[in-house]
């Protein structure tokens, strides 16, 4: 069956908005864009008052850490991680992070994410849950070597690649994978010079965080005698189907590097705020032609996986970084939302135009705080967020209709999380 | 007609949750808070699932720039005022501003927003907007003698103390009123030492920006060779019923003698940052005794009224000006958005005890964003948002109920407002 979204306007790829139906076929792509007779075969969903954007893709995250939203915060990031996050994540069991990550999943349709990348483990999980939601997700295992001995802290990356291997092409093609060591600071110098040339030649794309503090770029330099760039690239880390998180500390150098090898950088600029992890140089990063995605980090850094959140952060934070207020603009901030986001992450998606898989949210401006619109991107970027959306489309599959999540229950996922978040807690202490 | 609220938990002076009832005595009163039984004369507003918090406090802003939003964004500040706000409010009328006012009180209503602070001018209507919201206010016209002659500059500051004299005690008490200088350096030296004692024997409080950006510094020190904290203390401006906006560039003296002089700041994380004004010391005004509390400031450069927003931007960015992820914690930040504004305006707001007037908001907390529960004070700060306010009740009264204005015309107000936006946009150009 085909699906008609009507009545409502469309952010085009030049992120220009005008009045136009979306048609979609039922092989899930995008069949045309304009004004569209409804056909007796098209199902509809109705966009009148609102805008259709390309689903929102957060492109780096921890979904099932949504079980520690809350948990612990206003703490250093060290003693964060040491005190609360990983003794929690010790006791995760499979089933506890697919239901962190149906709840992840919840919270993404409502608030128009359509693609996410997932740094987790038990990835198995993960996919299912993707599958289940009927999101898109590029999916891997996140590799930390210290304080493992070698078989372990082999095992755990050969894991990391046979995951990427096992689950790419799941969920009907939704799931892509990757391989992800944590960071160049806390995987061996030996394992990445052994993995990562595995990871090309299997054709998987690598994602690690880079550069988030002031200490992992130090933790570099104590080891090797150079920025994290120089290191990563000599070990072959910065292909053109890599992406990086964070990349809050970085050097002019390594802003070149980035762009020549075509790296794309992920924001998280609330996560980078709550863990007082310092200011991205997204602007500079833009002119050096380095794409720039968004991500939410995981819920315990954010604490939402509303991706406006990341927009409206982006576009402020990146002012306040070179004090100029025209650095960063609304425009910029809705591309890394979605094109970005698409870019970075290697997936066909991020622009409404026919022939791209159909990932959309439509947005209701019907809003008081949408009021009155001198200029659509702006309120996109600056007011509004998740909750102001309607309808939520992946790969031709409404998810969500008039705000009710139709793939999952919510309630139920709301519940199974809250249990099984207290529980680990329990377990844990 | 009594008002029982009933069947949720209650966020108590010391930051407390606990499961209670909040009655409300036909006075407008709260009469008592606990394990209540429902008497026959009680209306009862449904707060199962959630929790009831103070009505927040926006202790700063300008409600009819609601117009503007998203009109001109990523600009710097003069160039911004220049070039966009000021040729546009040139033109709006006592009716333009009224409506403005009144799409703000709309949207600070579904926010749980129950009082704010205005500093704009045909402050009548805007009073008038006040009454029919049923919300409180401190209201005041802005005074800018820059640009003016004597008599025009004299005229505008004799406004600002009649506009206050006219209007304390209006709404049935709700509103109260402040002379507002825009700020020290925008206003003439003499004209400042002529009508700022006049304010003080009036009895009227004193609002002004303060220390906003570098230049607003400099401004001072050029003009008089001094801080701006030690020349609005000459002029008397620094008196313990003044609260100040802003607050970004303060030195330690200045931090001191604000603390000294018990004079309130009211911190605007999303404009400082949209603005690239700088960051606030938040945690060292905390620590040295000043009473902080948080503003939107105009929906121009914000872009929204939400004051859930301002309470996770500041924990976030108070993180950031200080690198440390344990400054300024959720804890705070909620303070800030109840009890810290309430002081910052003198209102008798802001806890919710017996004997305070009953301004609340109820939060539903049964959402996937608010899931689990592990610190329901960490959701307040960092996770709920203004779209998750059920109920808001101010002085006693219902004015949203299920997310239902029941005070405004929410339709209407958003139909006006749009209407004469565009008309001030066309008479401007």
């Amino acid at each position: 069956m085909t699906l008609l979204v009507t009545g409502g306007r469309v952010l085009r790829p030049d992120l220009t908005v005008e009045r136009a139906d979306v048609r979609v076929d039922d092989d899930g792509r995008i069949d045309a864009v304009g004004a569209l007779e409804r056909r007796e075969t098209d199902q509809t969903l109705d966009a009148s008052g609102g805008i259709v954007l390309p689903g929102l893709v957060n492109a780096h995250g921890h979904a099932a850490m949504t079980l520690l939203r809350g948990y612990a915060d206003d703490k250093p990031l060290d003693a964060w991680l040491q005190e609360d996050v990983w003794p929690i994540e010790g006791v995760l069991t499979p089933e506890d992070v697919g239901a962190g990550a149906r709840l992840a999943a919840v919270e993404m349709i409502r608030s128009g994410t359509t693609a996410f990348a997932d740094m987790y483990f038990h990835v198995g999980t993960v996919a299912e849950a993707v599958a289940d939601a009927g999101l898109r997700a590029r999916l891997g295992h996140g590799v930390v070597t210290v304080g493992k001995d070698d078989e372990a802290a082999r095992a755990d990356f050969a894991e990391s690649l046979a995951v990427a291997e096992e689950y790419d092409g799941a969920a009907d093609g939704r799931v892509t994978t990757a391989v992800m060591p944590h960071a160049p600071h806390t995987v061996d110098t030996d394992l990445l010079a052994e993995f990562v040339p595995k990871a090309h030649e299997a054709g998987v794309p690598l994602h690690f965080h880079f550069n988030e503090t002031a200490e992992y770029v130090e933790a570099i330099d104590e080891e090797a005698g150079v920025r994290p760039g120089a290191y990563a690239d000599d070990l072959g880390m910065l292909a053109d189907d890599t992406w990086v998180a964070h990349g809050v500390h970085l050097d002019d150098a390594e802003i070149d590097l980035l762009a020549e090898r075509d790296v794309a950088v992920v924001h998280c600029p609330a996560s980078n705020m709550k863990l007082a992890s310092g200011m991205a140089p997204v602007q500079r990063l833009r002119d050096a032609g380095v794409t720039v995605a968004l991500g939410t980090d995981g819920a315990a850094s954010n604490n939402d996986l509303d991706l406006f959140d990341e927009a409206r952060d982006a576009a402020m934070l990146g002012k306040l970084a070179v004090d100029d207020a025209s650095a960063v603009p609304a425009e910029a901030a809705v591309e890394m939302a979605t094109r970005g986001g698409a870019e970075a992450l290697g997936l066909p998606v991020g622009r409404i135009e026919a022939g791209a898989p159909a990932d959309l949210a439509v947005v209701d401006f019907d809003a008081p705080h949408l009021t009155p619109e001198h200029d659509p991107v702006s309120h996109l970027a600056y007011a509004a967020r998740g909750s102001d959306v309607r309808h939520t489309v992946c790969d031709g599959r409404v998810l969500m209709r008039d705000r009710e999540v139709l793939t999952l229950d919510a309630d139920a996922v709301k519940r199974e999380a809250a249990e099984r978040a207290r529980d680990a807690v329990d377990r844990a202490s």
